[in-house]
């Protein structure tokens, strides 16, 4: 349905929205998010660099980049006290430790030094500076595995260089890509870390290891819940959308949605698509409190959107005029939006580029729709398609089945010491691991939890069940450290 | 000792002939190993060639080459058998097939189908054809890393194209490097490997993890074992050579030593090195019966050396006809070689190039004598001349603490499945595990046992260790096939 859209981040297929609605990073050149609290007393960090290979799997390229990475040592206990060490993900490493309230929130009782490393082509972190997204060859470094290659080698240096560090042993925690990297930083390098919190980690997100659909299916189910009439209200907004496109009434949605830009003929997909994607954030971010992830919502956000949704039988007309009420929930909560604008897709703090490069190299995560088990507009998932955009836009062609070769897709039954949660309203746990595996690795289920809230700050608002599941991720990494007393890192 | 020589593999420090002397493949370009047996009844292969990506780990480079893989299927149970996959190491894949026996004696009991894989920049696997030496950048593909890659895509391809195989357990089998490989392609992609049986591989030769004297050590208490006499003769030999060269009568030395080129002031480095390099060469192949591995020789054949080397008391100019009579046997047992050659190297199969490439990059490996503990000349490990020497040969430096991050040095408790077997008289076993490490990480001692012993083809001269090795070694692998059953593989 969108093939012919501009914009990099959506020009693909609908699916493309599940991809990018992972992209959970600020984005490097805004800079908003970094005047939010960070150096309060609470979240209090140093900011450091490391001089980090370039390529860690050629010698042909020799330089170096400084990779960005947070401390926070207030309750380290510098006798061999445990690290906590953040996979960072596609965005500014700031955002993700101050979205990170669980590790500072464990980090007294743990005795814990907290570590926050930035992912390579994100943030600060560029391998080539500005260059580094200007042509393919600077962007040939950009892979997981290099990035877990920059953790191993900055973990072994911290180690070496700070007193007391030499043998404190390393839980890796992440959330969504960040809990992908720390699954897979465990199962490849178990010397460095002697566990893993893999939080709302989608890690079978790939070929068919996960019915293309079970992503926007959970997003329905949510809406499903959370009001009645909501699904079919949205279910029937693409044949009104359909509608009033073809009678060429564009200015009705423009001024119905108050765009900031009026809408073309050749926008009416990418309006869909920006559509599609609300339902998504806001399926992620459905969180039991008043809260600021990718927008300032109120509790329960959908529960919110969908009172603006309980009649779906109504005119096109007045349906997409609630549609409007619903979305301007996510977009303009605050009330300080002076118009909406479709290009900024749903998420304003996205990276959009870094993700969609590596969505187009190794990060494939088939997604479709059908309309039937689901409230969007059917599209099949159409690898060709998805493959010939990465061409036009990158020169280069996905590897969809790497990801599986290299990280082991479903057989991961020899690894040990990862707990993977994940929330029961969150679409991405359809792609996680949600049943555990052996006695080391752990499924935790959060029924009432969205998009890794378990990682978030404990709230007087949280449901029982991810109040629990904090509790036992402590117990597994309290576990994990003690075993690694006994049986020390050697080096 | 060596800095001033101009020979690319002895260019280093004499810590450089243990490097080398890993090196056990046949010189791609030689061929004459291609003539052995190997399309015999009993080692019936087929030669394939599998399009290999050239670059696994990133998405700029996006050329293939042939990478060629050996198949023998007599055996093979077409219903879900087993494959015992060779991890090829640093030469020609054909000669190690036809040099490990192991293999196809054991190919009819598991009914398993063998796989031998050429190692990338070795035999006619060039990714860049004839140009792959010719530029750092054809270069910068030639890691172990890529080389386990390579492994994976290519079982995950035999597993989707051959029918009966999509279920088969596969199990890595390798020697030396090959070993190496083996182990550690269990650890990183135990998706793809159920087992791995790494015979004679000194995966802890690495850094600071094995006191760097132990392998010269070890290639001495074999000569020490041979024969009265016979160490003290070769460490007096090099004072004896330093005398003579003193005196500049290389004459001697040449005439002596039937070279094919006389002897310049400036190859005496080379000489001593060569003579190291054979002393070397001879511990790894202390076989039990008549073999040609590296050079056709006796049984037992140090102790056939031994015999010249009785008295080391001798005069300067008697001692070294002693010796040359010691190392004639290594390079000449047929009698057919008119004159010896120094810049061959002590094993004429060997692919020098290739594997110092290795060594000036990933594969440091220290090594060091002090002429005490070793019948060797006193050199120090120095890794800053050995670092100078890989910049002007390749304009390149080493990385020597990449291996231990990436493979996890000591610290590897936490994977399973492997064999890690080691020889008594094998100078590599001293950077190899011979510790059992858990119920998963197995050591097997083979004390009579040189250089992979037990992976030769039996022999009624075998010693009874080395038969109970690979009975063991066959308990094992059966262990894993039936686990795989129980667990069976999902992809």
């Amino acid at each position: 349905m969108a093939a012919e859209l501009k914009l990099p981040i959506a020009a693909v297929t609908m699916a493309t929205a599940a991809l990018a609605a992972l992209a959970l990073g600020s984005h490097p050149h805004h800079g908003t998010l970094r005047a939010q609290p960070g150096h309060t007393a609470r979240f209090d960090y140093k900011t450091r660099y490391f001089e980090q290979k370039v390529d860690h799997f050629g010698f042909a390229e020799d330089s170096t980049f400084k990779q960005r990475y947070l401390i926070g040592d207030r309750y380290w206990n510098q006798d061999g006290g445990p690290i906590l060490f953040y996979t960072g993900n596609e965005g500014d490493i700031t955002w993700f430790c101050n979205n990170t309230g669980f590790m500072w929130d464990v980090s007294k009782e743990l005795g814990a030094m907290l570590v926050f490393a930035e992912h390579r082509y994100y943030g600060e972190s560029m391998p080539f500076g500005k260059k580094s997204f200007s042509n393919p060859k600077y962007l040939n470094y950009f892979t997981s595995e290099q990035a877990l290659a920059d953790f191993a080698v900055l973990i072994r240096s911290l180690k070496q260089t700070i007193p007391g560090a030499q043998n404190s042993p390393v839980i890796a925690i992440g959330g969504s890509y960040g809990g992908m990297l720390a699954a897979w930083f465990r199962m490849k390098y178990p010397n460095i870390v002697v566990g893993a919190l893999a939080a709302s980690a989608p890690i079978w997100q790939f070929e068919d290891l996960t019915p293309c659909g079970v992503f926007y299916t959970i997003v329905t189910n949510d809406f499903l819940k959370s009001g009645k009439g909501c699904v079919e209200s949205i279910r029937n907004s693409w044949d009104a959308i359909n509608n009033l496109s073809s009678r060429e009434d564009l200015t009705f949605l423009s001024r119905t949605f108050n765009l900031c830009s009026p809408l073309q003929a050749s926008d009416v997909a990418s309006f869909k698509s920006w559509l599609s994607e609300t339902w998504v954030s806001l399926a992620m971010v459905d969180y039991p409190y008043k809260a600021n992830f990718l927008q300032p919502l109120p509790a329960w956000p959908i529960e919110v959107v969908c009172t603006f949704l309980q009649d779906p039988s109504l005119s096109a007309e007045a349906l997409l005029k609630n549609i409007f009420q619903a979305v301007n929930i996510y977009y303009n909560y605050t009330g300080n939006a002076e118009c909406l604008n479709i290009s900024q897709t749903a998420t304003s703090n996205l990276d959009d580029q870094g993700w969609y490069y590596q969505t187009c190299t190794e990060m494939v995560m088939p997604s479709c729709t059908d309309g039937v088990n689901d409230m969007f507009e059917s599209v099949p998932w159409d690898f060709q398609v998805f493959s010939d955009n990465c061409k036009k836009d990158w020169g280069l062609r996905p590897r969809p089945d790497w990801i599986t070769t290299v990280y082991g897709g479903k057989n991961i039954s020899s690894h040990s010491n990862i707990v993977f949660s994940n929330g029961g309203l969150d679409p991405w746990a359809g792609g996680g691991v949600t049943k555990s595996i052996s006695d080391t690795l752990i499924a935790i289920s959060i029924p009432e939890g969205a998009h890794h809230l378990d990682l978030r700050s404990s709230n007087a608002k949280d449901p029982s069940s991810v109040r629990k599941a904090r509790a036992l991720e402590v117990k597994y990494i309290k576990k994990w450290i003690e075993e690694a007393k006994i049986e020390p890192v050697i080096r």
